[in-house]
Order: structure tokens, then C-alpha cells, then sequence
């Protein structure tokens, strides 16, 4: 078992700075560390980590509030086992999505003496996060007030630089639309909505925008920046030597005679906040800039409220979402390797896995390595979680050599692994037994699998939200009792980030974008039992049009085609519980991972993973 | 065809008085006219029909807006038709939950001049509805005032009297809880949340928490008043000789020695607004007024905004959705007598339908005088939907002389009826063919059936809210490419309103209330061709707990069992497109309709309707 981070004297040591006349003007009587960094990153850099460094917790969603007498830490069902293992006896678990955890604010009033001050760094809170909770704390006479110095690095003695790396620039081939032409599409929607600038601030909408890529965030091939369209100019607001590259400078036309419209400007990081000021005080009524509410409230502020627009998606998050056919194509080749490297993967676990010499992180590093030789790779897209037995309960599970666990025969083995290649980002979950599975492992095994079916074969009219589609995933566990206490599906980039908006397919949300065609989301129900095992079956799948009897209205209708194409282990299904239509899905899905993968598995020569591959997508047959 | 109201007349003075300074301080260049009274009901008394007598169209959801040019009417799915045939050319329809159909206040925006007013009953306009629309109109440089005296009253010179009818008292029977134990729970929750005082709004729930009903509005055992509910007083607001009734002032016990704190205190339906000024002027700091944020915009600005506290679901509106014992054991009893009453209808639609001298009209009242003949029988709960061929397509169609169709062997019968019984309120719809239906219209009835036993079968984990389950009652349509546009599900009331919430089944809302054991919702799935036919099979379920194998996280589970059980025409069905499950589940349930109906029309001596029944009843067989 993993051991908690002591944090008592940390806590000590900011708790004496939330006091400190260095670093606010007056006290502060709690001190909000949200999760992410100043993009509102979900993955962010090393020197953005600033929860982690405060509590021990250091998954992907979490946000600590720190009061003179308590330290309290909001996570999701995702994170609840690995939280409470992270943290020490100095902190609070509030478990998101029950009905009895208090929201942030609510918590606030009840713990906090008359007439507190509440401090964030304005850089890190979202406006949309700062709007209800400013607003919840005023009508209980306390205040939530903007400190400029991020408190938490005033005691981060050994934070690691701000990362700076080289950038990387796709050509139409990779991304179908120039960088020109998504300013042209960009502008357009700004007219259309009568607006006169636009602040990117998400570093995958600066990233899509420029087709350009970096490395500064592990798992995400994004780069800090940030930038400001305006009508007839660009600004880009990049640090380091990044732009003495001459490919970068090709790319960009940065020494090319253009359209003054066209020619980017290019600015410090640091000087965002006073150039969108200066952008705010030149505007005469009725000239809007758009922000993203999600924006932090620093930039949000810099522009007069009266001349802010804002809105939950970007029109960049909503063209981007939308794959085009350069981009869908690249997402098929990149989960053609990827396949490869997973069919390598399980046979080799096969063969070892009796063995009793494989852990958790040999095997996650072993699919590593098999994924680094398939052409274009770039690096993982999220940390894998490779997770056997009990660990496997744990959703967002790491191993690290604390909790490392050896593969067995015995136990459920569950891999949710994937890798950005140049041409597109790919996520997988694969969940598999080695010896014998259990006819009750068999059981839940199989209702996950119908949840995935169900959402995979889905039709439904354009113009569906994807949180319709949920309890789709869930129907087959709840005819038992059982349910996952996660969503069903996120949006997925192409060679970008591997969660990403507008769409997704959760309970959670009510403000997901439609589905459109060109679209790609995950596909990925599990079930999950503390202590014992997790299963989950995840696709990554591209929203197409479906071919229907009757057209309602005209609507049309979409489905889902997996771009994902690794075998279910067909060892774990309980085929009497399947219906025929979920028979045949298998059956077809698998004959499409023999034909499109063993045509690739077969050009590079892999003809043992090929044996593999053959073997384990050999039709499923109802007994009688 | 109906022919739309001529409403040249009318707009022109209901402009003139937009401008007169005998009602308006300054002109309003726009004029709203909401749907709902000044309790925000959805089922209105005449006098309150003003957005009827200014544009023609009478159906139960809609808003007016008039401009010095345009006079525009935004409506729901439900009334597209109906409202295109009811207004006149003056007119345009906004057709809401279509993509490219503008929210008022965007419409507002694009059509105003230049710094506007545009005027509102501050009594009839929610206050939550006020806040969105002025803040939009705001921020387009325009404003929302509003205009004490109601203008379209102004203008509408025959306008009827505000009915006040007497009451009737429910005793524990009917209730299972007194009026007294229902405040001190109300008083309970006040205290939890640290308010001081609360104001009953809605109609329904003044009736609910006095255990009162009346009948001044149609189809909803409703009167008109308000209540005050403070922690040592009680306040009713009510008007006429209604509290004079000695089986009032005996039920209220206003003539006995009470505890101070349960003694009612009646004043004038019309002081309401100056005894809440008045309350809300004697507040202190921390001390808070509970509202629906629903409430009018009127009465939550008698209450400064500090002392405010508004919740979109009023503790009332949640209590009362979950029914005890007594109302469960009423509304089984109301929906035997409903069943019985819709047997001997159907029996005799049988029979005369093929004369041809059955009306939509004539059908209709056969349905109320079998319904009257029941014990307890109070009135209809809505304007029955009678509707045969083209006009069951029209979704909340009622039949008047114009459009009244005779009923045929050759045409789908639509009848979505129900009663307000002193034990209960009903709510059914069945769809019939008295003559061979075609291959087209039973496939399309079995996808409905599908969609209404996937609903009705559903099984969920505790906590789970309604709005999950709208895509199940879909699933089935979608996948040929059909689908309804409207919801699927809709709370209903004991002897109350038949629409109430907060609890219902639809994919417009997030916001419901999670399901728990004891509401009572409707099921009810349909499909419509315009200018063919309509389809829509509709019980009224109760939420249960359900059995499962397993108890994930020990929630739980619930699933519904049918209160209606009335015979689903098995003529209609095709049997080839029903999973083994869903057969199943039709014909338990028309096992059950023939033990629990058949046993109750044999007491009431009802034998041609029970041989009906037992016609209706036989199994449905698989053919091989």
C-alpha cells in the first residue's frame, strides 16, 4: 500500500502565508488550490502541480481548500480510493456525486468564521468557477478575493521550471486545413456573433489552431502560448527560442511577404495579461471580445465586463471536435498501429504471464515498447494503467513500485493504455483473464460488454447530445443491481489531447455539444469492485451517418464506427447472456480486427502476434 | 379546418395602450404575454387565459411577444399545429426546440430599436424567467420594466370574474397526514436550511399542504390563494365567503384554542404583496424568506434580495411528489375505476364505431359519463384528447365541432383521457384500430409499445433522476429512424394537478428531482405523421423498489409498477418485432388487468365490458 504524503508542516507553512503582509493585503481565511494551471489544463506540467505538492493527491481531477482549521480535497468517483490512500490524516476526502458531500462553497460558509476572505490565484480559477463561487460567498458576507502571488509556490522551495521544448509543425497532410484558413473560418464566426478579437487560451485550441505541437505537458503535445485574433491581426504569445526554429518560422511565414492580416506577431508569454488590457481599453461600445468562460478569471477581468463575450465552447473547440476527412484518416492508421502493438502486447502476456515474472509495470512498459515501434510515434497520451486484481478497482490507477502487483492467472488483468503517433491519439481498454475466469467475473464481464455494444451500435437523430446515450451503457448492470461511477465516453483529439470537449457521452452533463458526424469519442462502460478487480471496455469511435428504414423529419440519423480494433477476449464473455444482435456485433467486430489487422500485423512481418490475432477472434457460437 | 382568431383589432389597441400614459409610464416598445397566472400554473382559470383572447392559440404552453411590428408566439413540439391553425396571419410562430427557432429575449434583441423598454405583468412573470430575459436585454442596451396594471386586461372588455367555488376538506384517509403535521415537517425543513419564513405559490401546493381542494380552475382541484408559513405563524390568503363553510373552519380548526404556532390567521387574496413588503421589512441580517424561484417576479422583490433564498423545487413541491400509504392505496382505487369506465367505453366504441355515428366529440363524452358513473368522481383531469386519422397527430389535440372527425373502422383512434376521483387523479392514453390495421401502422405502434415497456421494465439504481430514462423509451424508434417531440414522463398529483413535479421523464431537463420510491410519473412514448395519424401509449406508473441480483455500493434499486391497467389493444402489435421479455411483460400485465379490473366490473355487475376484457386480455403467442 502506497503511503500518504505528511503534509503537516507544509500546511503549517501556508497557513502562515495566507497571514502574511509579504504576500496578501490582508489575511486570507482559506486558500483555494484548484486542479489545474493557468489554460485550465486537465494534464498539466510538473511546475503546475500545486495540489499534488500540498496534499499527496496527484490525480487528474481534484481541487484542495486549505482554512485555518481544516484541508478539505473535492475528487470524483474516479479518484476516491487513490485520494484517500495519497492523503494524510491532515485532510478531508469530500466525495463528489454523493448526496451528502457539501459543494465547495456550501462547505465554506459552514466552517468559515463572519466576514472571511477566501484567496485564489486569479491566473488558476476559471471565470465561470469564480462567478458562482464569489457570488455563494457574498450572500454569506464573506469575500473571495484575487492574490495575485500563487501562495503555494511562495513554499514550493524546489518547483521545477516552467518547460520550454521544441515545437513540431503538421502539414495538410496530418491536418487537412491550413493554419490560414482556420483564421479565415475563425474570423467568420467572430462576425457572426459581432465580435472584434478572440483570446485562445486552452493550449490544445492554440495548438489545432497553428497546426503546430510541442511536448511542454507530458501525455499532450501542446506547448504554453496563448493567443489574440483580431479582425486583421494575430498575436501569439510564445516564450523561448521556439521561434528561431526555421521550420517553425517556415510554417508560420514569419519572413514571408503576407496579407498584413495574416502576420502573426509574435510576443511573450508573461505579456498576455497587459496586451488583452490594452486590447480592453481601446474597445468602444459594442465591440466584444470572446473568451471562454472557462478562461481564467485574471484574463476574463482584463477585459471590461461590458465588452466580454462568453461562451462555455470556443468555436475553435467545436471546429476542432469536428474531425475532418485528413484527420479521420489519420486517426484509423494511428489505431491500426496502435492494434499492432497491442496484439504484440497480449501474446507476449500470454506467454509470460504464467510465468509469474510479469508485473504491472513491466507489462505497461512492455506495451510501451511495442508502441514505440510503430512509425510516427510520438509518446503515451495518458499515463497507462496497467492493473491487476484489487488495483484494478482503483479507475484511475497508476502502478507505481508501491503498489506494483504481479500478473497471475488468477487475477483480472485491466490495460487502458494509448499513444499519440503523428497522425492521431489513440485510447484503449482491454480487460483480460490469463487462467480460468470466474463465472461471476464472466457475469459482469458481460453486462460491460452489452453496455458497450450498446452505445457502439446505438442509431440515433442528429443533432442527440451524447448524455443521452448514457444510460444506454448501463442498462444491462443495472437490470442486476450493479453501475460504474464514471461517465461513458469523452471526446478524443486528433494527435492532441486525449480528453477533450465539446462532446462526450455522461450522465454528468447536460451541456455537451450534439454529436455530429466526424466527431470521435470513447466508448468505455466498466464495472468495478473495491478490492477485488475492474473491468472496462473501451473503443475510441468516429460519429458516422446511419442508414435508417423511415427518416423522421429529415433529421437523419448517426451511429458509431469503432476506430479502435483489438480483440474482446472472447474467454471472458458468458455467451448465454448475450442477445443475437450483441452475438453478431462481436462476431463482426472481430472479423474486422482479423481483416484490417492481420493485413498490417502480416506487412510488418509480426506473423506470431498474427497467430494471436486469428486465435482470439475466432467467431463466438451459442450453445444450445 | 378550425379558423384562427382575427386579432387585427386587438393587437392595434393593445399597442395604443403600450404607448398611453394612462397605463404605462413610459411607452414599451414590446409587450410579453406569459402563459401561467400569478401562481405560474400551467392550467389556468378563464380570466387568466390572456394570451389566448390576444392571439387565439389556447394551448396549455406558450408566450406571447408584441412589438410595434411583430406579434410573435413561442411554443413546444406539442403545438406546433394546433397553434399554426389558431392564429391569424398577424402572427409567427416560434417553433421552440428547433435548431435555428431564436430565444425570446435573442428575437427581442434582433427586432427592438435602440434602447427599448419592453413591458411585463411583474405578477406573471416568474422571477427566475425576469432575471434571464432582463439580463439579456440589458446587455443589449434595452430594459425590462415592469407594468403594474396587466395591459392585455385593459383591453379585454368581457373578461371573466376570478372564480372563487367552495372547498372541499380531505380527511387522513385520503391524506395520511394532517395539515398540522405537514407544517411542522415544512417547519423542519426551514429550520435545516435557516429560514425564517415561507410563501406557498403555487396553487397546488397551498391545496396540498391544508389538505384542502377546490375547483377554480378546470380540470385542477386547485383555489386560488397563497400562504405564509413563518415559524410560530401561518398565514392564509384567500378570498369570498369560502372560509365561512363550518366544515372549513372545523377542518382549518380556526374556532378552536390552538398553540399559537398552528393557529391560521385568514387575510385578503389580494394583501399578499403588502403583508410580504411587510415581512420583508422586518427582517434582520441572516434572516431569509424561501421562494420558488418561480414564484412571481412581483412577490420575490417584496422580499429584499439579501433575504431571499429561492430554490427552483419548494420542500412542499418534494413532499408532495413522494406519496404515503393512503395516497398510493387512493390513486390504485381511482385507476380501477378509471379502468372500468374505459372497458365499457372501448366495448361500446366496438360496437358503434362500424355505424359510423361515433364522433370524436360523441366518444369523448361517452368517456366522461362512464367515468361519472364511478365513485368519488370529481371532474376530468384535463380536456380529453380525442382524435382520430390526421388529427392524432396533432399531439395535445382537442376535439371542437370544427374539426371533429367521425370515427371509422378504416382510421387509428387516439383517446388520452383521465378523472380526478376524491382518492386520485388518472391519466391514460390508449391508441386503437377498429378495423384492420395496416402493416406500417403496427410496426410503428410496437416500436411505441417498446419504448413504453423499456420505461416501464427499467430497472435503476436509487437516486437516479428521470431524465436518464427518456432515451430507453426511444431506443426502439431511433433505431428505424423515428422519434417523438415531447417528453416521456410527467409527475402526477393525488386529487391534484395532473402535470406536477418535481419529478418526470424527459430529455429537456436536468434539473429533476431524483426518482425515490412512492412519485407517481407517466409513461408515455408515442409517434406522430403529421396529416396521417398519431400513436401514444400512456400509463401512469408508481416508482418501487426493485429486487436485483446484486446491490452495487448497497444503493439500491427501483424500477415502476403500472397503476393503469387498462388493456393494450393487442391487435396493433406486432408480435415478430417483441424480444421473448417484452411479450412477457404484456401479457403479465394483461393478466393483471383481467384479475384486478375483471374482479371489480364483475362487483359492479359490469358483464359485457368484463367479456370485452377477457377478449382483450388473452396471451399474446409467439408465431413460429
Amino acid at each position: 500500500k502506497m503511503s500518504p504524503k505528511i503534509t503537516t508542516e507544509l500546511l503549517k507553512q501556508l497557513r502562515q502565508v495566507m497571514k502574511s503582509p509579504k504576500y496578501v493585503q490582508e489575511p486570507v481565511q482559506a486558500y483555494i488550490v484548484p486542479s489545474g494551471d493557468a489554460h485550465q489544463s486537465e494534464y498539466i506540467a510538473p511546475c503546475d502541480c500545486r495540489r499534488a505538492f500540498i496534499s499527496g493527491f496527484d490525480g487528474s481531477a481534484g481541487t484542495a481548500i486549505i482554512t485555518e482549521q481544516h484541508a478539505a480535497m473535492w475528487t470524483d468517483g474516479r479518484y476516491f480510493l487513490q485520494a484517500a490512500n495519497q492523503m494524510d490524516n491532515n485532510w478531508t476526502l469530500m466525495k463528489m456525486g454523493l448526496k451528502d458531500t457539501p459543494t465547495q462553497e456550501d462547505w465554506l460558509v459552514s466552517v468559515l468564521p463572519e466576514g472571511s476572505k477566501v484567496g485564489v490565484d486569479p491566473f488558476i480559477i476559471p471565470a465561470d468557477q469564480w462567478k458562482r463561487m464569489s457570488k455563494v460567498l457574498r450572500s454569506a458576507g464573506h469575500d473571495l478575493v484575487p492574490i495575485k502571488e500563487n501562495l503555494i509556490d511562495t513554499i514550493w522551495t524546489d518547483c521545477p521550471q516552467r518547460p520550454c521544448k521544441p515545437l513540431i509543425t503538421l502539414d495538410l497532410n496530418y491536418t487537412g486545413v491550413s493554419w490560414r484558413d482556420k483564421i479565415v473560418a475563425l474570423r467568420s464566426k467572430m462576425a457572426e456573433r459581432k465580435v472584434l478579437w478572440f483570446v485562445v487560451t486552452a493550449l490544445d485550441e492554440v495548438a489545432w489552431l497553428f497546426n503546430l505541437r510541442g511536448s511542454d505537458v507530458e501525455y499532450n503535445p501542446v506547448f504554453f502560448a496563448y493567443a489574440v485574433i483580431g479582425m486583421n491581426t494575430i498575436r501569439l504569445f510564445i516564450d523561448g527560442d521556439r521561434m528561431t526554429d526555421p521550420a517553425v518560422r517556415e510554417h508560420l511565414q514569419l519572413d514571408s511577404t503576407l496579407e498584413p492580416e495574416f502576420k502573426i506577431q509574435v510576443m511573450p508569454y508573461g505579456s498576455i495579461l497587459t496586451e488583452l488590457q490594452a486590447v480592453g481599453a481601446s474597445l468602444s461600445p459594442k465591440e466584444k471580445v470572446w473568451l471562454s468562460d472557462k478562461a481564467s478569471y485574471a484574463l476574463t477581468e482584463a477585459v471590461p465586463k461590458a465588452y466580454q463575450y462568453l461562451t462555455p465552447y470556443t468555436p475553435i473547440c467545436i471546429a476542432k471536435a469536428v474531425k475532418n476527412a485528413s484527420e479521420t484518416e489519420g486517426m484509423r492508421r494511428a489505431h491500426v498501429k496502435d492494434a499492432v502493438a497491442l496484439c504484440e502486447l497480449f501474446n507476449w502476456l500470454e506467454k509470460e504471464v504464467p510465468k509469474g515474472t510479469v508485473t504491472e509495470i513491466t507489462a505497461a512498459d512492455k506495451a510501451e515498447e511495442f508502441r514505440s515501434q510503430q512509425k510516427d510515434f510520438v509518446e503515451l497520451s495518458f499515463a497507462t494503467i496497467s492493473s491487476t486484481g484489487p488495483n484494478g478497482a482503483i479507475i484511475h490507477y497508476k502502478p507505481v513500485p508501491e503498489t506494483n502487483r504481479t500478473l497471475s492467472v488468477n487475477e483480472i488483468y485491466l490495460l487502458d493504455s494509448g499513444a499519440q503517433y503523428k497522425d492521431g491519439t489513440t485510447d484503449v481498454t482491454r480487460t483480460m483473464h490469463f487462467g480460468t475466469p470466474s463465472a461471476y467475473e464472466k457475469e459482469c464481464f458481460t453486462y460491460v460488454l452489452k453496455g458497450h455494444i450498446a452505445v457502439s451500435a446505438a442509431i440515433f437523430p442528429n443533432g442527440t447530445k451524447g448524455h443521452l446515450l448514457d444510460s444506454f451503457a448501463r442498462s444491462a448492470l443495472w437490470d442486476c443491481g450493479l453501475d460504474y461511477l464514471h461517465g461513458t465516453g469523452h471526446g478524443v483529439g486528433s494527435f492532441l489531447n486525449v480528453h477533450e470537449g465539446p462532446c462526450g457521452i455522461s450522465y454528468k452533463t447536460f451541456a455537451d455539444e450534439p454529436l455530429e458526424a466526424g466527431m470521435i469519442v470513447s466508448d468505455e462502460p466498466g464495472y468495478y469492485e473495491d478490492g477485488s478487480f475492474g473491468i472496462r471496455i473501451e473503443n475510441v469511435v468516429l460519429v458516422i451517418p446511419a442508414e435508417t428504414k423511415y427518416n423522421f423529419k429529415n433529421r437523419g440519423s448517426l451511429t458509431f464506427e469503432p476506430l479502435t480494433l483489438v480483440p474482446i477476449q472472447t474467454k471472458m464473455i458468458d455467451v448465454s447472456l448475450l442477445t443475437q444482435k450483441e452475438l453478431n456485433w462481436v462476431n463482426d467486430y472481430h472479423q474486422k480486427c482479423r481483416e484490417v489487422i492481420g493485413a498490417e500485423l502480416e506487412r510488418q512481418g509480426r506473423l506470431e502476434a498474427l497467430q494471436w490475432l486469428i486465435r482470439e477472434t475466432e467467431p463466438l457460437i451459442r450453445v444450445q
